[in-house]
């Protein structure tokens, strides 16, 4: 049965205490069906793209089964452990024979392709051997393909029990702690090109006890901006090693990169009581979300590298926005909530959730965008596998965003809610029961459609406690049982509580329009739409007129809901012009290119 | 002694004859201290650099001198040709002991690196050996180097009369043409992924009469865009290899490539007589310059790709605008003018020549940009090494643009003037002597500072002929003579000239503001500063407010010349706020970043 998404060992230094996914669940509403699709259609299908793109090819013939050589780019084993952790979790929502036996199977191919000192990359044993182990650490991702391992085996312990993979991801990491670390250790003083091995040695160290891993992810985190790839001849900026991770006070270079680090980090300054380095991550985010995100929540502002940009450089056009870099920005909001009961951190979970994250997914489920432009062209021409000139794909050269948001779905329940010594926290807001060890809360709702929310409590103990509500700083006028109260803050409802008490949360969702910050010179002049967490956008498909052409006029913006529109929409009107005054109709902007590619903008010209 | 540019054979199709560098001399003026400087400065420090990077090494080792293994990028010959040119040019024009000794003693050194059949491309020699050659011939640039060698000769045989280069070009050449064509004729169906041996081939078809170098040239003009690159596995756009030359609408892809093909495809519409192709190319300029070109007429909107970007996608601060592609544009611009008398291509070659290009290159004349943003912000981050964020560097890692500066500025003079039956046009106007087979022309002018240009006649034949004078399009209230002439157009003054008649052209250099289409997102509610062809910027270093946040407001805008300032620019001052009222000043466009690298934009939001 599953257990709590985190071990209470390992949070004991944290703010508050995440709440595992078999007792945070996800019942209906916005997100239900979306679960729904990733487990029938994603799931199935991202198998099958497995297969056709060679990544299980590989791992069999490390494993000794078949002949031939490795296919693919040298991160292809991640691909697969991104998929078994989506299968573990949602196996954990879901229980199913056949999902048990997909991941069985796999684990066994994965655990004979594994080395007997515990070294595991199929792509490197195929290609290079014993010998080419490590020597090209910068672009080979053996540490990031041995996080993502480590990632699946502890969803795959939490939610089915089995410890076939996490043997495999033990003897993995106790082979990484012999191998790196100081020279002076006689150990490789190297890291991996592409970090998310901290956060994984973090999560194993938590599921385990076993601090060396810990110590080790300790390791990596402080060796990163001391050189090390400057000396392999690499300019750093990229690979986020130019500074000390806690000497810096930006993001920059490749976006999923920087913010994997810092997630990583996170849980490192969290688990050793680091204040110094947290502190610096909390800098590092703030600058982040003040000049480096787009109004989606969306990460990165360059093609050239897909990185981050300088400060303000936002391009809608050509925003990168990986997919990846809203799941990694996410990950790294949620752990600065979990450090620190911030509610702007929750509120950028939301933001990049609704937005910059969901735009990556289909509708069915199981279409994907690599990259998230603001504003699209409507004669805009693809050059590339992972262009959004393409419409939504089933899968891309370079496979990284897709398993990455069906693991981030059948996971999303743990983002709801925490608890603390004498309350607990509601984050996000979705149909869903939670159930702590002595409380069960259950929320309804329709958000983000509706501002209504109810909580009743379902079970409580007799002593007091508080319920902790997120005000979303947008929320002008919102109210907890009537009552006033401000945004931006969590509303604490104290009291003695009995069976069958409700609370009734209500969030104004009114349309508004937002600007950006004037040196963000991109957008100069326009406005974006906004209601409640969702980021509008306006489509071709919606309008006669020329959207490349569009200006938005100042009038009033209507709201309504249209069931038969993209699976369900509230939609947004309001006037604008071409060369004569038209209707501008807005959609949500996770739900563009849904009905083919057109053009697109977030971010409409005032006329 | 110098001989034409072109030989009479060459131009027989040409609607204008182009005069060679011997005949065509800039005097003095704008351009005479900047073709100095590249001749004192530049062209031997190039040699220095290209000493220390290892291009000569190279080429040595190919020489059987030395030992040892080839180093730098596989185009590291063609920088060498590319500095070769531009001495033969620089010895057109000034000849010394030193620049032929330079010459021959480096052209000792190809010939002897060149293969018994032919061949030569030094580092496949060192790297792959014979059974390398054309290989990867979509990355090998071997074409592209036989190319700029090729070119290298003809200035060199031209300029010089030696023929030491020039027999090499023919050797590799002739092997060329024996071994590239249809397969069906036993030879290899490919092109090079870079172009500019189509240019080249032309040329030695002018400068020898060979019509085979013709013949090849056409066949790879039109080998492109057939699918030859995708067969290689590539996704074609990037190569200007998705459609046929003939049937393309626009240029796309790398932006070098692209320009450098359409000029060679102009070369071979030309010679060949070939009008389908050449209006195919007209309408190709045309979209560029409406849609992919900045104001300063630098060209490629995308670092990723070092691209042309979708239409109307130009984003000032990640402008890539290589100094390269305004240098290929030039070159397009030129042959296209030579194609058609159409003034709208010496227009373009003006704007390019002014801005995108000559910002490439320090007042100093050895430190270049190859990146030529239109805004550059106070924090902006260097993470690559051809970053503008470094500032002017003495050289690059890929240092195409450096040499390529040269030999543009060595040649320069090619570009003021042409001569028809009965006409002698002039393009652009600088201190110069024009001589033609019948006429002298001495134009005195302090353009672009002050607009007026005095053309005196000091040798005419007694029949009557005409003087034709570009009116740029800018020009409105021109006037010859006194008497008013239409922008946009050649003035035409026709007679019988005595000698000593003096034609006085007026352009009138009125600072002016001009605003991009609506459709360019980019740099909406901003404004750019003109005067004459020249672009302004507004640069940190003159102004104590942050150029980041100022705004201009609608007010007289003063032009006067300091001749104290960057040697010598008329400024432009106008009123601009950031909170508070405050003096905006101007500096041409081509001289930012000169001292010192902070915070430039040429678009400014207006108030």
């Amino acid at each position: 049965m599953p257990k709590d998404q985190l071990s209470p060992a390992a949070t004991t230094r944290a703010v508050l205490q995440p709440i595992g996914l078999g007792r945070a669940r996800i019942t209906g509403g916005f997100w239900a069906p979306r679960q729904q699709r990733n487990a029938e259609n994603a799931i199935p299908s991202g198998q099958d793209q497995l297969e056709a793109a060679g990544n299980l090819h590989n791992l069999r013939l490390a494993a000794g089964i078949g002949e031939g050589e490795a296919i693919g780019p040298v991160f292809a084993d991640s691909d697969v452990y991104k998929w078994l952790e989506a299968v573990a979790w949602e196996y954990g929502r879901n229980p199913s024979e056949d999902l048990l036996r997909r991941q069985r199977e796999l684990t066994a191919v994965v655990a004979a392709a594994q080395r007997d000192d515990g070294y595991l990359d199929s792509v490197v044993q195929l290609r290079d051997g014993d010998e080419g182990r490590y020597q090209k650490l910068v672009w080979s991702h053996e540490h990031y393909c041995a996080g993502h391992l480590i990632q699946a085996a502890v969803a795959q312990v939490r939610c089915t029990g089995d410890t076939a993979l996490l043997d495999v991801a033990v003897k993995l990491a106790d082979h990484l702690v012999a191998t790196f670390g100081e020279t002076a250790d006689g150990k490789i003083r190297d890291v991996d090109g592409h970090p998310v091995i901290e956060m994984a040695l973090v999560e194993l160290y938590r599921e385990t006890g076993t601090t060396a891993y810990l110590d080790l992810a300790r390791w990596f985190v402080e060796a990163r901006g001391r050189g090390i790839i400057a000396d392999h001849g690499h300019e750093p900026t990229y690979f986020s090693d130019r500074r000390p991770v806690r000497e810096a006070t930006t993001v920059e270079g490749h976006a999923v990169r920087a913010v994997y680090l810092a997630a990583g980090a996170t849980d490192v300054a969290v688990e050793t009581g680091d204040t110094s380095l947290l502190d610096a991550l909390k800098g590092q985010f703030a600058h982040m979300w003040a000049t480096k995100t787009y109004v989606t929540g969306g990460l990165g502002a360059r093609w050239d590298g897909e990185a981050f940009g300088d400060e303000y450089e936002l391009p809608p056009d050509r925003a990168y926005a990986e997919t990846c870099a809203a799941i990694g920005g996410i990950q790294w909001a949620h752990r600065m909530l979990l450090a620190t009961n911030d509610p702007f951190y929750a509120d950028a979970v939301e933001r990049m959730l609704y937005n910059g994250f969901l735009a990556g997914v289909s509708l069915k489920g199981s279409e994907y965008f690599y990259v998230n432009p603001l504003q699209h062209r409507g004669n805009a021409h693809a050059d590339n596998n992972s262009s959004p000139a393409h419409g939504r794909r089933g899968w891309f050269d370079c496979a990284c965003c897709p398993p990455n948001i069906m693991r981030t779905l059948a996971s999303l329940d743990g983002y709801l809610a925490t608890t603390s010594e004498d309350a607990v926290q509601l984050h996000q807001y979705a149909e869903s029961t939670i159930t702590t060890d002595s409380t069960e809360l259950h929320v309804e709702t329709n958000y983000p459609w509706d501002g209504a929310i109810r909580i009743t409590v379902a079970k409580t103990p007799s002593t007091p406690w508080a319920l902790a509500l997120r005000i979303p700083a947008w929320a002008d006028g919102a109210t907890v049982n009537g009552k006033p109260v401000d945004p931006g803050q969590y509303a604490r409802v104290e009291q003695t509580w009995t069976p069958g008490d409700t609370v009734d949360l209500h969030l104004p969702l009114t349309a508004r329009t937002v600007t950006a910050a004037p040196r963000v010179d991109a957008v100069r002049g326009c406005v974006a739409l906004e209601r409640g967490p969702l980021v509008y956008a306006v489509e071709q498909a919606d309008h006669e007129a020329n959207v490349d052409d569009l200006h938005l006029v100042d009038a009033p913006i209507t709201a309504h809901h249209d069931p038969n529109l993209l699976d369900g929409v509230t939609v947004l009107t309001t006037q604008g012009r071409v060369d004569t005054p038209t209707e501008i109709k807005a959609i949500p902007y996770y739900a563009w290119a849904n009905r083919g590619i057109g053009a697109m903008r977030v971010w409409l010209p005032r006329a």
